[in-house]
């Protein structure tokens, strides 16, 4: 596929210029170009560097059921009506099998489907652990670098690839709804401290308060536990996430919703946390595109399955074959496939 | 932490003895030294290797809420009733914060804690993407050696990493329940398609039909979206995974369910699929522990930190940042740290 597209492609930087000029066509082929993982990749990340690095990205996440795609729409409706141009990324661990189900999720998104200052992608996993970590930060650069701001990256939050990824936003909005026991789920996912403000959706139903009670319970216990960390932020400079109710189908609680996000962007500013998260999502890019890299490699290399028949028959130790693909890896001759990768 | 264990550990070799021997105490030293990437780690698997791959692997995975801890509790109860020894590891994308709840949701094992036919673990991520992929077919390995079968792995059914990690199962079981949507929620995150015995558990509750007659359906859908993968089987050799319902809290439906997962492991015999899971297994295994020990070297490397600023300055491009990253790993003079890591 990626062949294809690149013989269409037939000059780089005028596909990048015309992104840039927020030509929306373009913007879609280059985040093909990203998931795809396409040879001509690096040059065409090369020329959008200095075009990006100016957006705010906002991380929405929460266990299946929360209303998570409402709400990512009320947001963005809430965006436009204050002008700005808002770029979605909706991240699904999902597989071929389930692309329809997704886009009957997807529907609701359909209210900005002719807005032409709303550009709304969802964006699949390419089937493997740390597909999506690589390709999410490469596709905010291609918005941001089209002028999107703010982006929007919506996930399903409860695994580790999921929290990886929203963890790249500089605001991350954990969703939460009353019943199933979802509130208390969603906290062991190890959510409840990546969280910069808390929305509890679907607020019209009576047992919403208790989420909200349990929520401060919740937070009233975790700065104990984030003393014992080494990267806890002293007290002076610490940030208590706010929690805001809505009825995401109403539109009710938006406003108040982009004034938490607004007062989390201040708080990042004049913290210094902002430059430091920015720095943690460029190293994490930068390691993401390696192991991205490395990872192919290593699947492209028929020897991995001779290894492994070695390891199933007794013979090889599995970190002796680990370290023996290492040092495949390492070796120049080793004469791995490169092109058609990143 | 690993230097004092390392310590402590006088003999690898009596340690694995005593493990085989069925030392609890030593089963539960070996993984706690394979979550901490244990120096010793590779000499201790090559010792165990030779008393593993016979253990029988059941993955039991689904959304929050459906029972899942119950249900593999209750199936536990099943097994030990039948005369086997059982070993569980319940993986959880957990954090240091979500540890307590994790604790409270493990205490209906409880009933298991003085049984020692019974080796009940949580394991924690290292709070990485691909840790515990690389873990926890090394913690499987010494639950195997040391006579543990059936082994059950449980996991939150939602991310790419618990896919991963449940994918390494000989059966995987994924669990469904009345209410909250998460039946249908559970199909979109890619579950449908692993799965090869489905439980609708809670069973006694009125709308429990209703998730049967919606599996049925999309099992009904999913052979023409598998007929599109390379991969799919003949429809020669094909399982349609069978329906099972349960009332977990009850124990009621457990003799069925270990009959469909009997079944299952017939035909993974008969259909040569078992011998490709494994064959599967293993090299997962290896590329995961090759995958994280670049990673940890990555992580270890302050180049990573310089180079991410020149990123950030917009000096260089991430590609450009990730290629000079992999340049450095692979030359030997770049003098990264070997020592304390795997």
């Amino acid at each position: 596929m990626s062949t294809r597209r690149s013989a269409e492609l037939t000059d780089p930087g005028e596909l990048v210029e015309r992104a840039v000029a927020g030509d929306v066509r373009s913007v879609g082929r280059l985040i093909s170009l990203v998931e795809d993982g396409a040879a001509g990749l690096p040059r065409l990340l090369t020329l959008l560097a200095p075009h990006s690095g100016r957006a705010q990205v906002i991380g929405i996440t929460g266990a299946p059921g929360v209303g998570k795609s409402t709400a990512t729409s009320a947001l963005v409706a809430e965006f436009r009506r204050r002008g700005h141009r808002v770029g979605v990324l909706a991240v699904d661990p999902s597989s071929p099998f389930s692309g329809g189900a997704l886009l009957g999720d997807r529907i609701r998104m359909a209210e900005h489907a002719t807005d032409p200052g709303v550009f709304v992608r969802s964006m699949a996993s390419r089937g493997h652990l740390g597909g999506m970590s690589a390709a999410a930060p490469q596709a905010l650069r291609v918005l941001d670098a089209a002028g999107y701001d703010p982006i929007l990256i919506e996930t399903v939050g409860v695994g580790q690839s999921e929290v990886a990824v929203v963890g790249l936003a500089d605001t991350v909005v954990v969703l939460l709804a009353p019943g199933s026991g979802d509130s208390v789920q969603a906290v062991k996912a190890g959510i409840l401290e990546i969280a910069d403000v808390f929305v509890v959706n679907k607020a019209d139903r009576p047992d919403a308060g208790q989420v909200s009670r349990q929520l401060r319970q919740l937070q009233a216990m975790a700065p104990a536990a984030a003393m014992g960390s080494a990267a806890a932020s002293s007290a002076a400079t610490a940030w208590t996430a706010p929690i805001v109710r809505t009825v995401a189908t109403e539109q009710r609680g938006m406003a108040a919703l982009v004034t938490a996000i607004a007062e989390h962007w201040a708080y990042l500013d004049e913290s210094g946390q902002g430059a430091r998260r920015r720095a943690a999502r460029a190293r994490h890019e930068i390691e993401a595109i390696a192991a991205d890299t490395l990872r192919r490699r290593l699947a492209a290399d028929p020897a991995v399955d001779q290894l492994a028949d070695r390891v199933l028959a007794g013979e090889l130790a599995p970190h002796d074959a680990a370290a023996e693909l290492l040092t495949r890896l390492a070796s120049p001759e080793a004469g791995l496939p490169e092109s058609g990768e990143i």
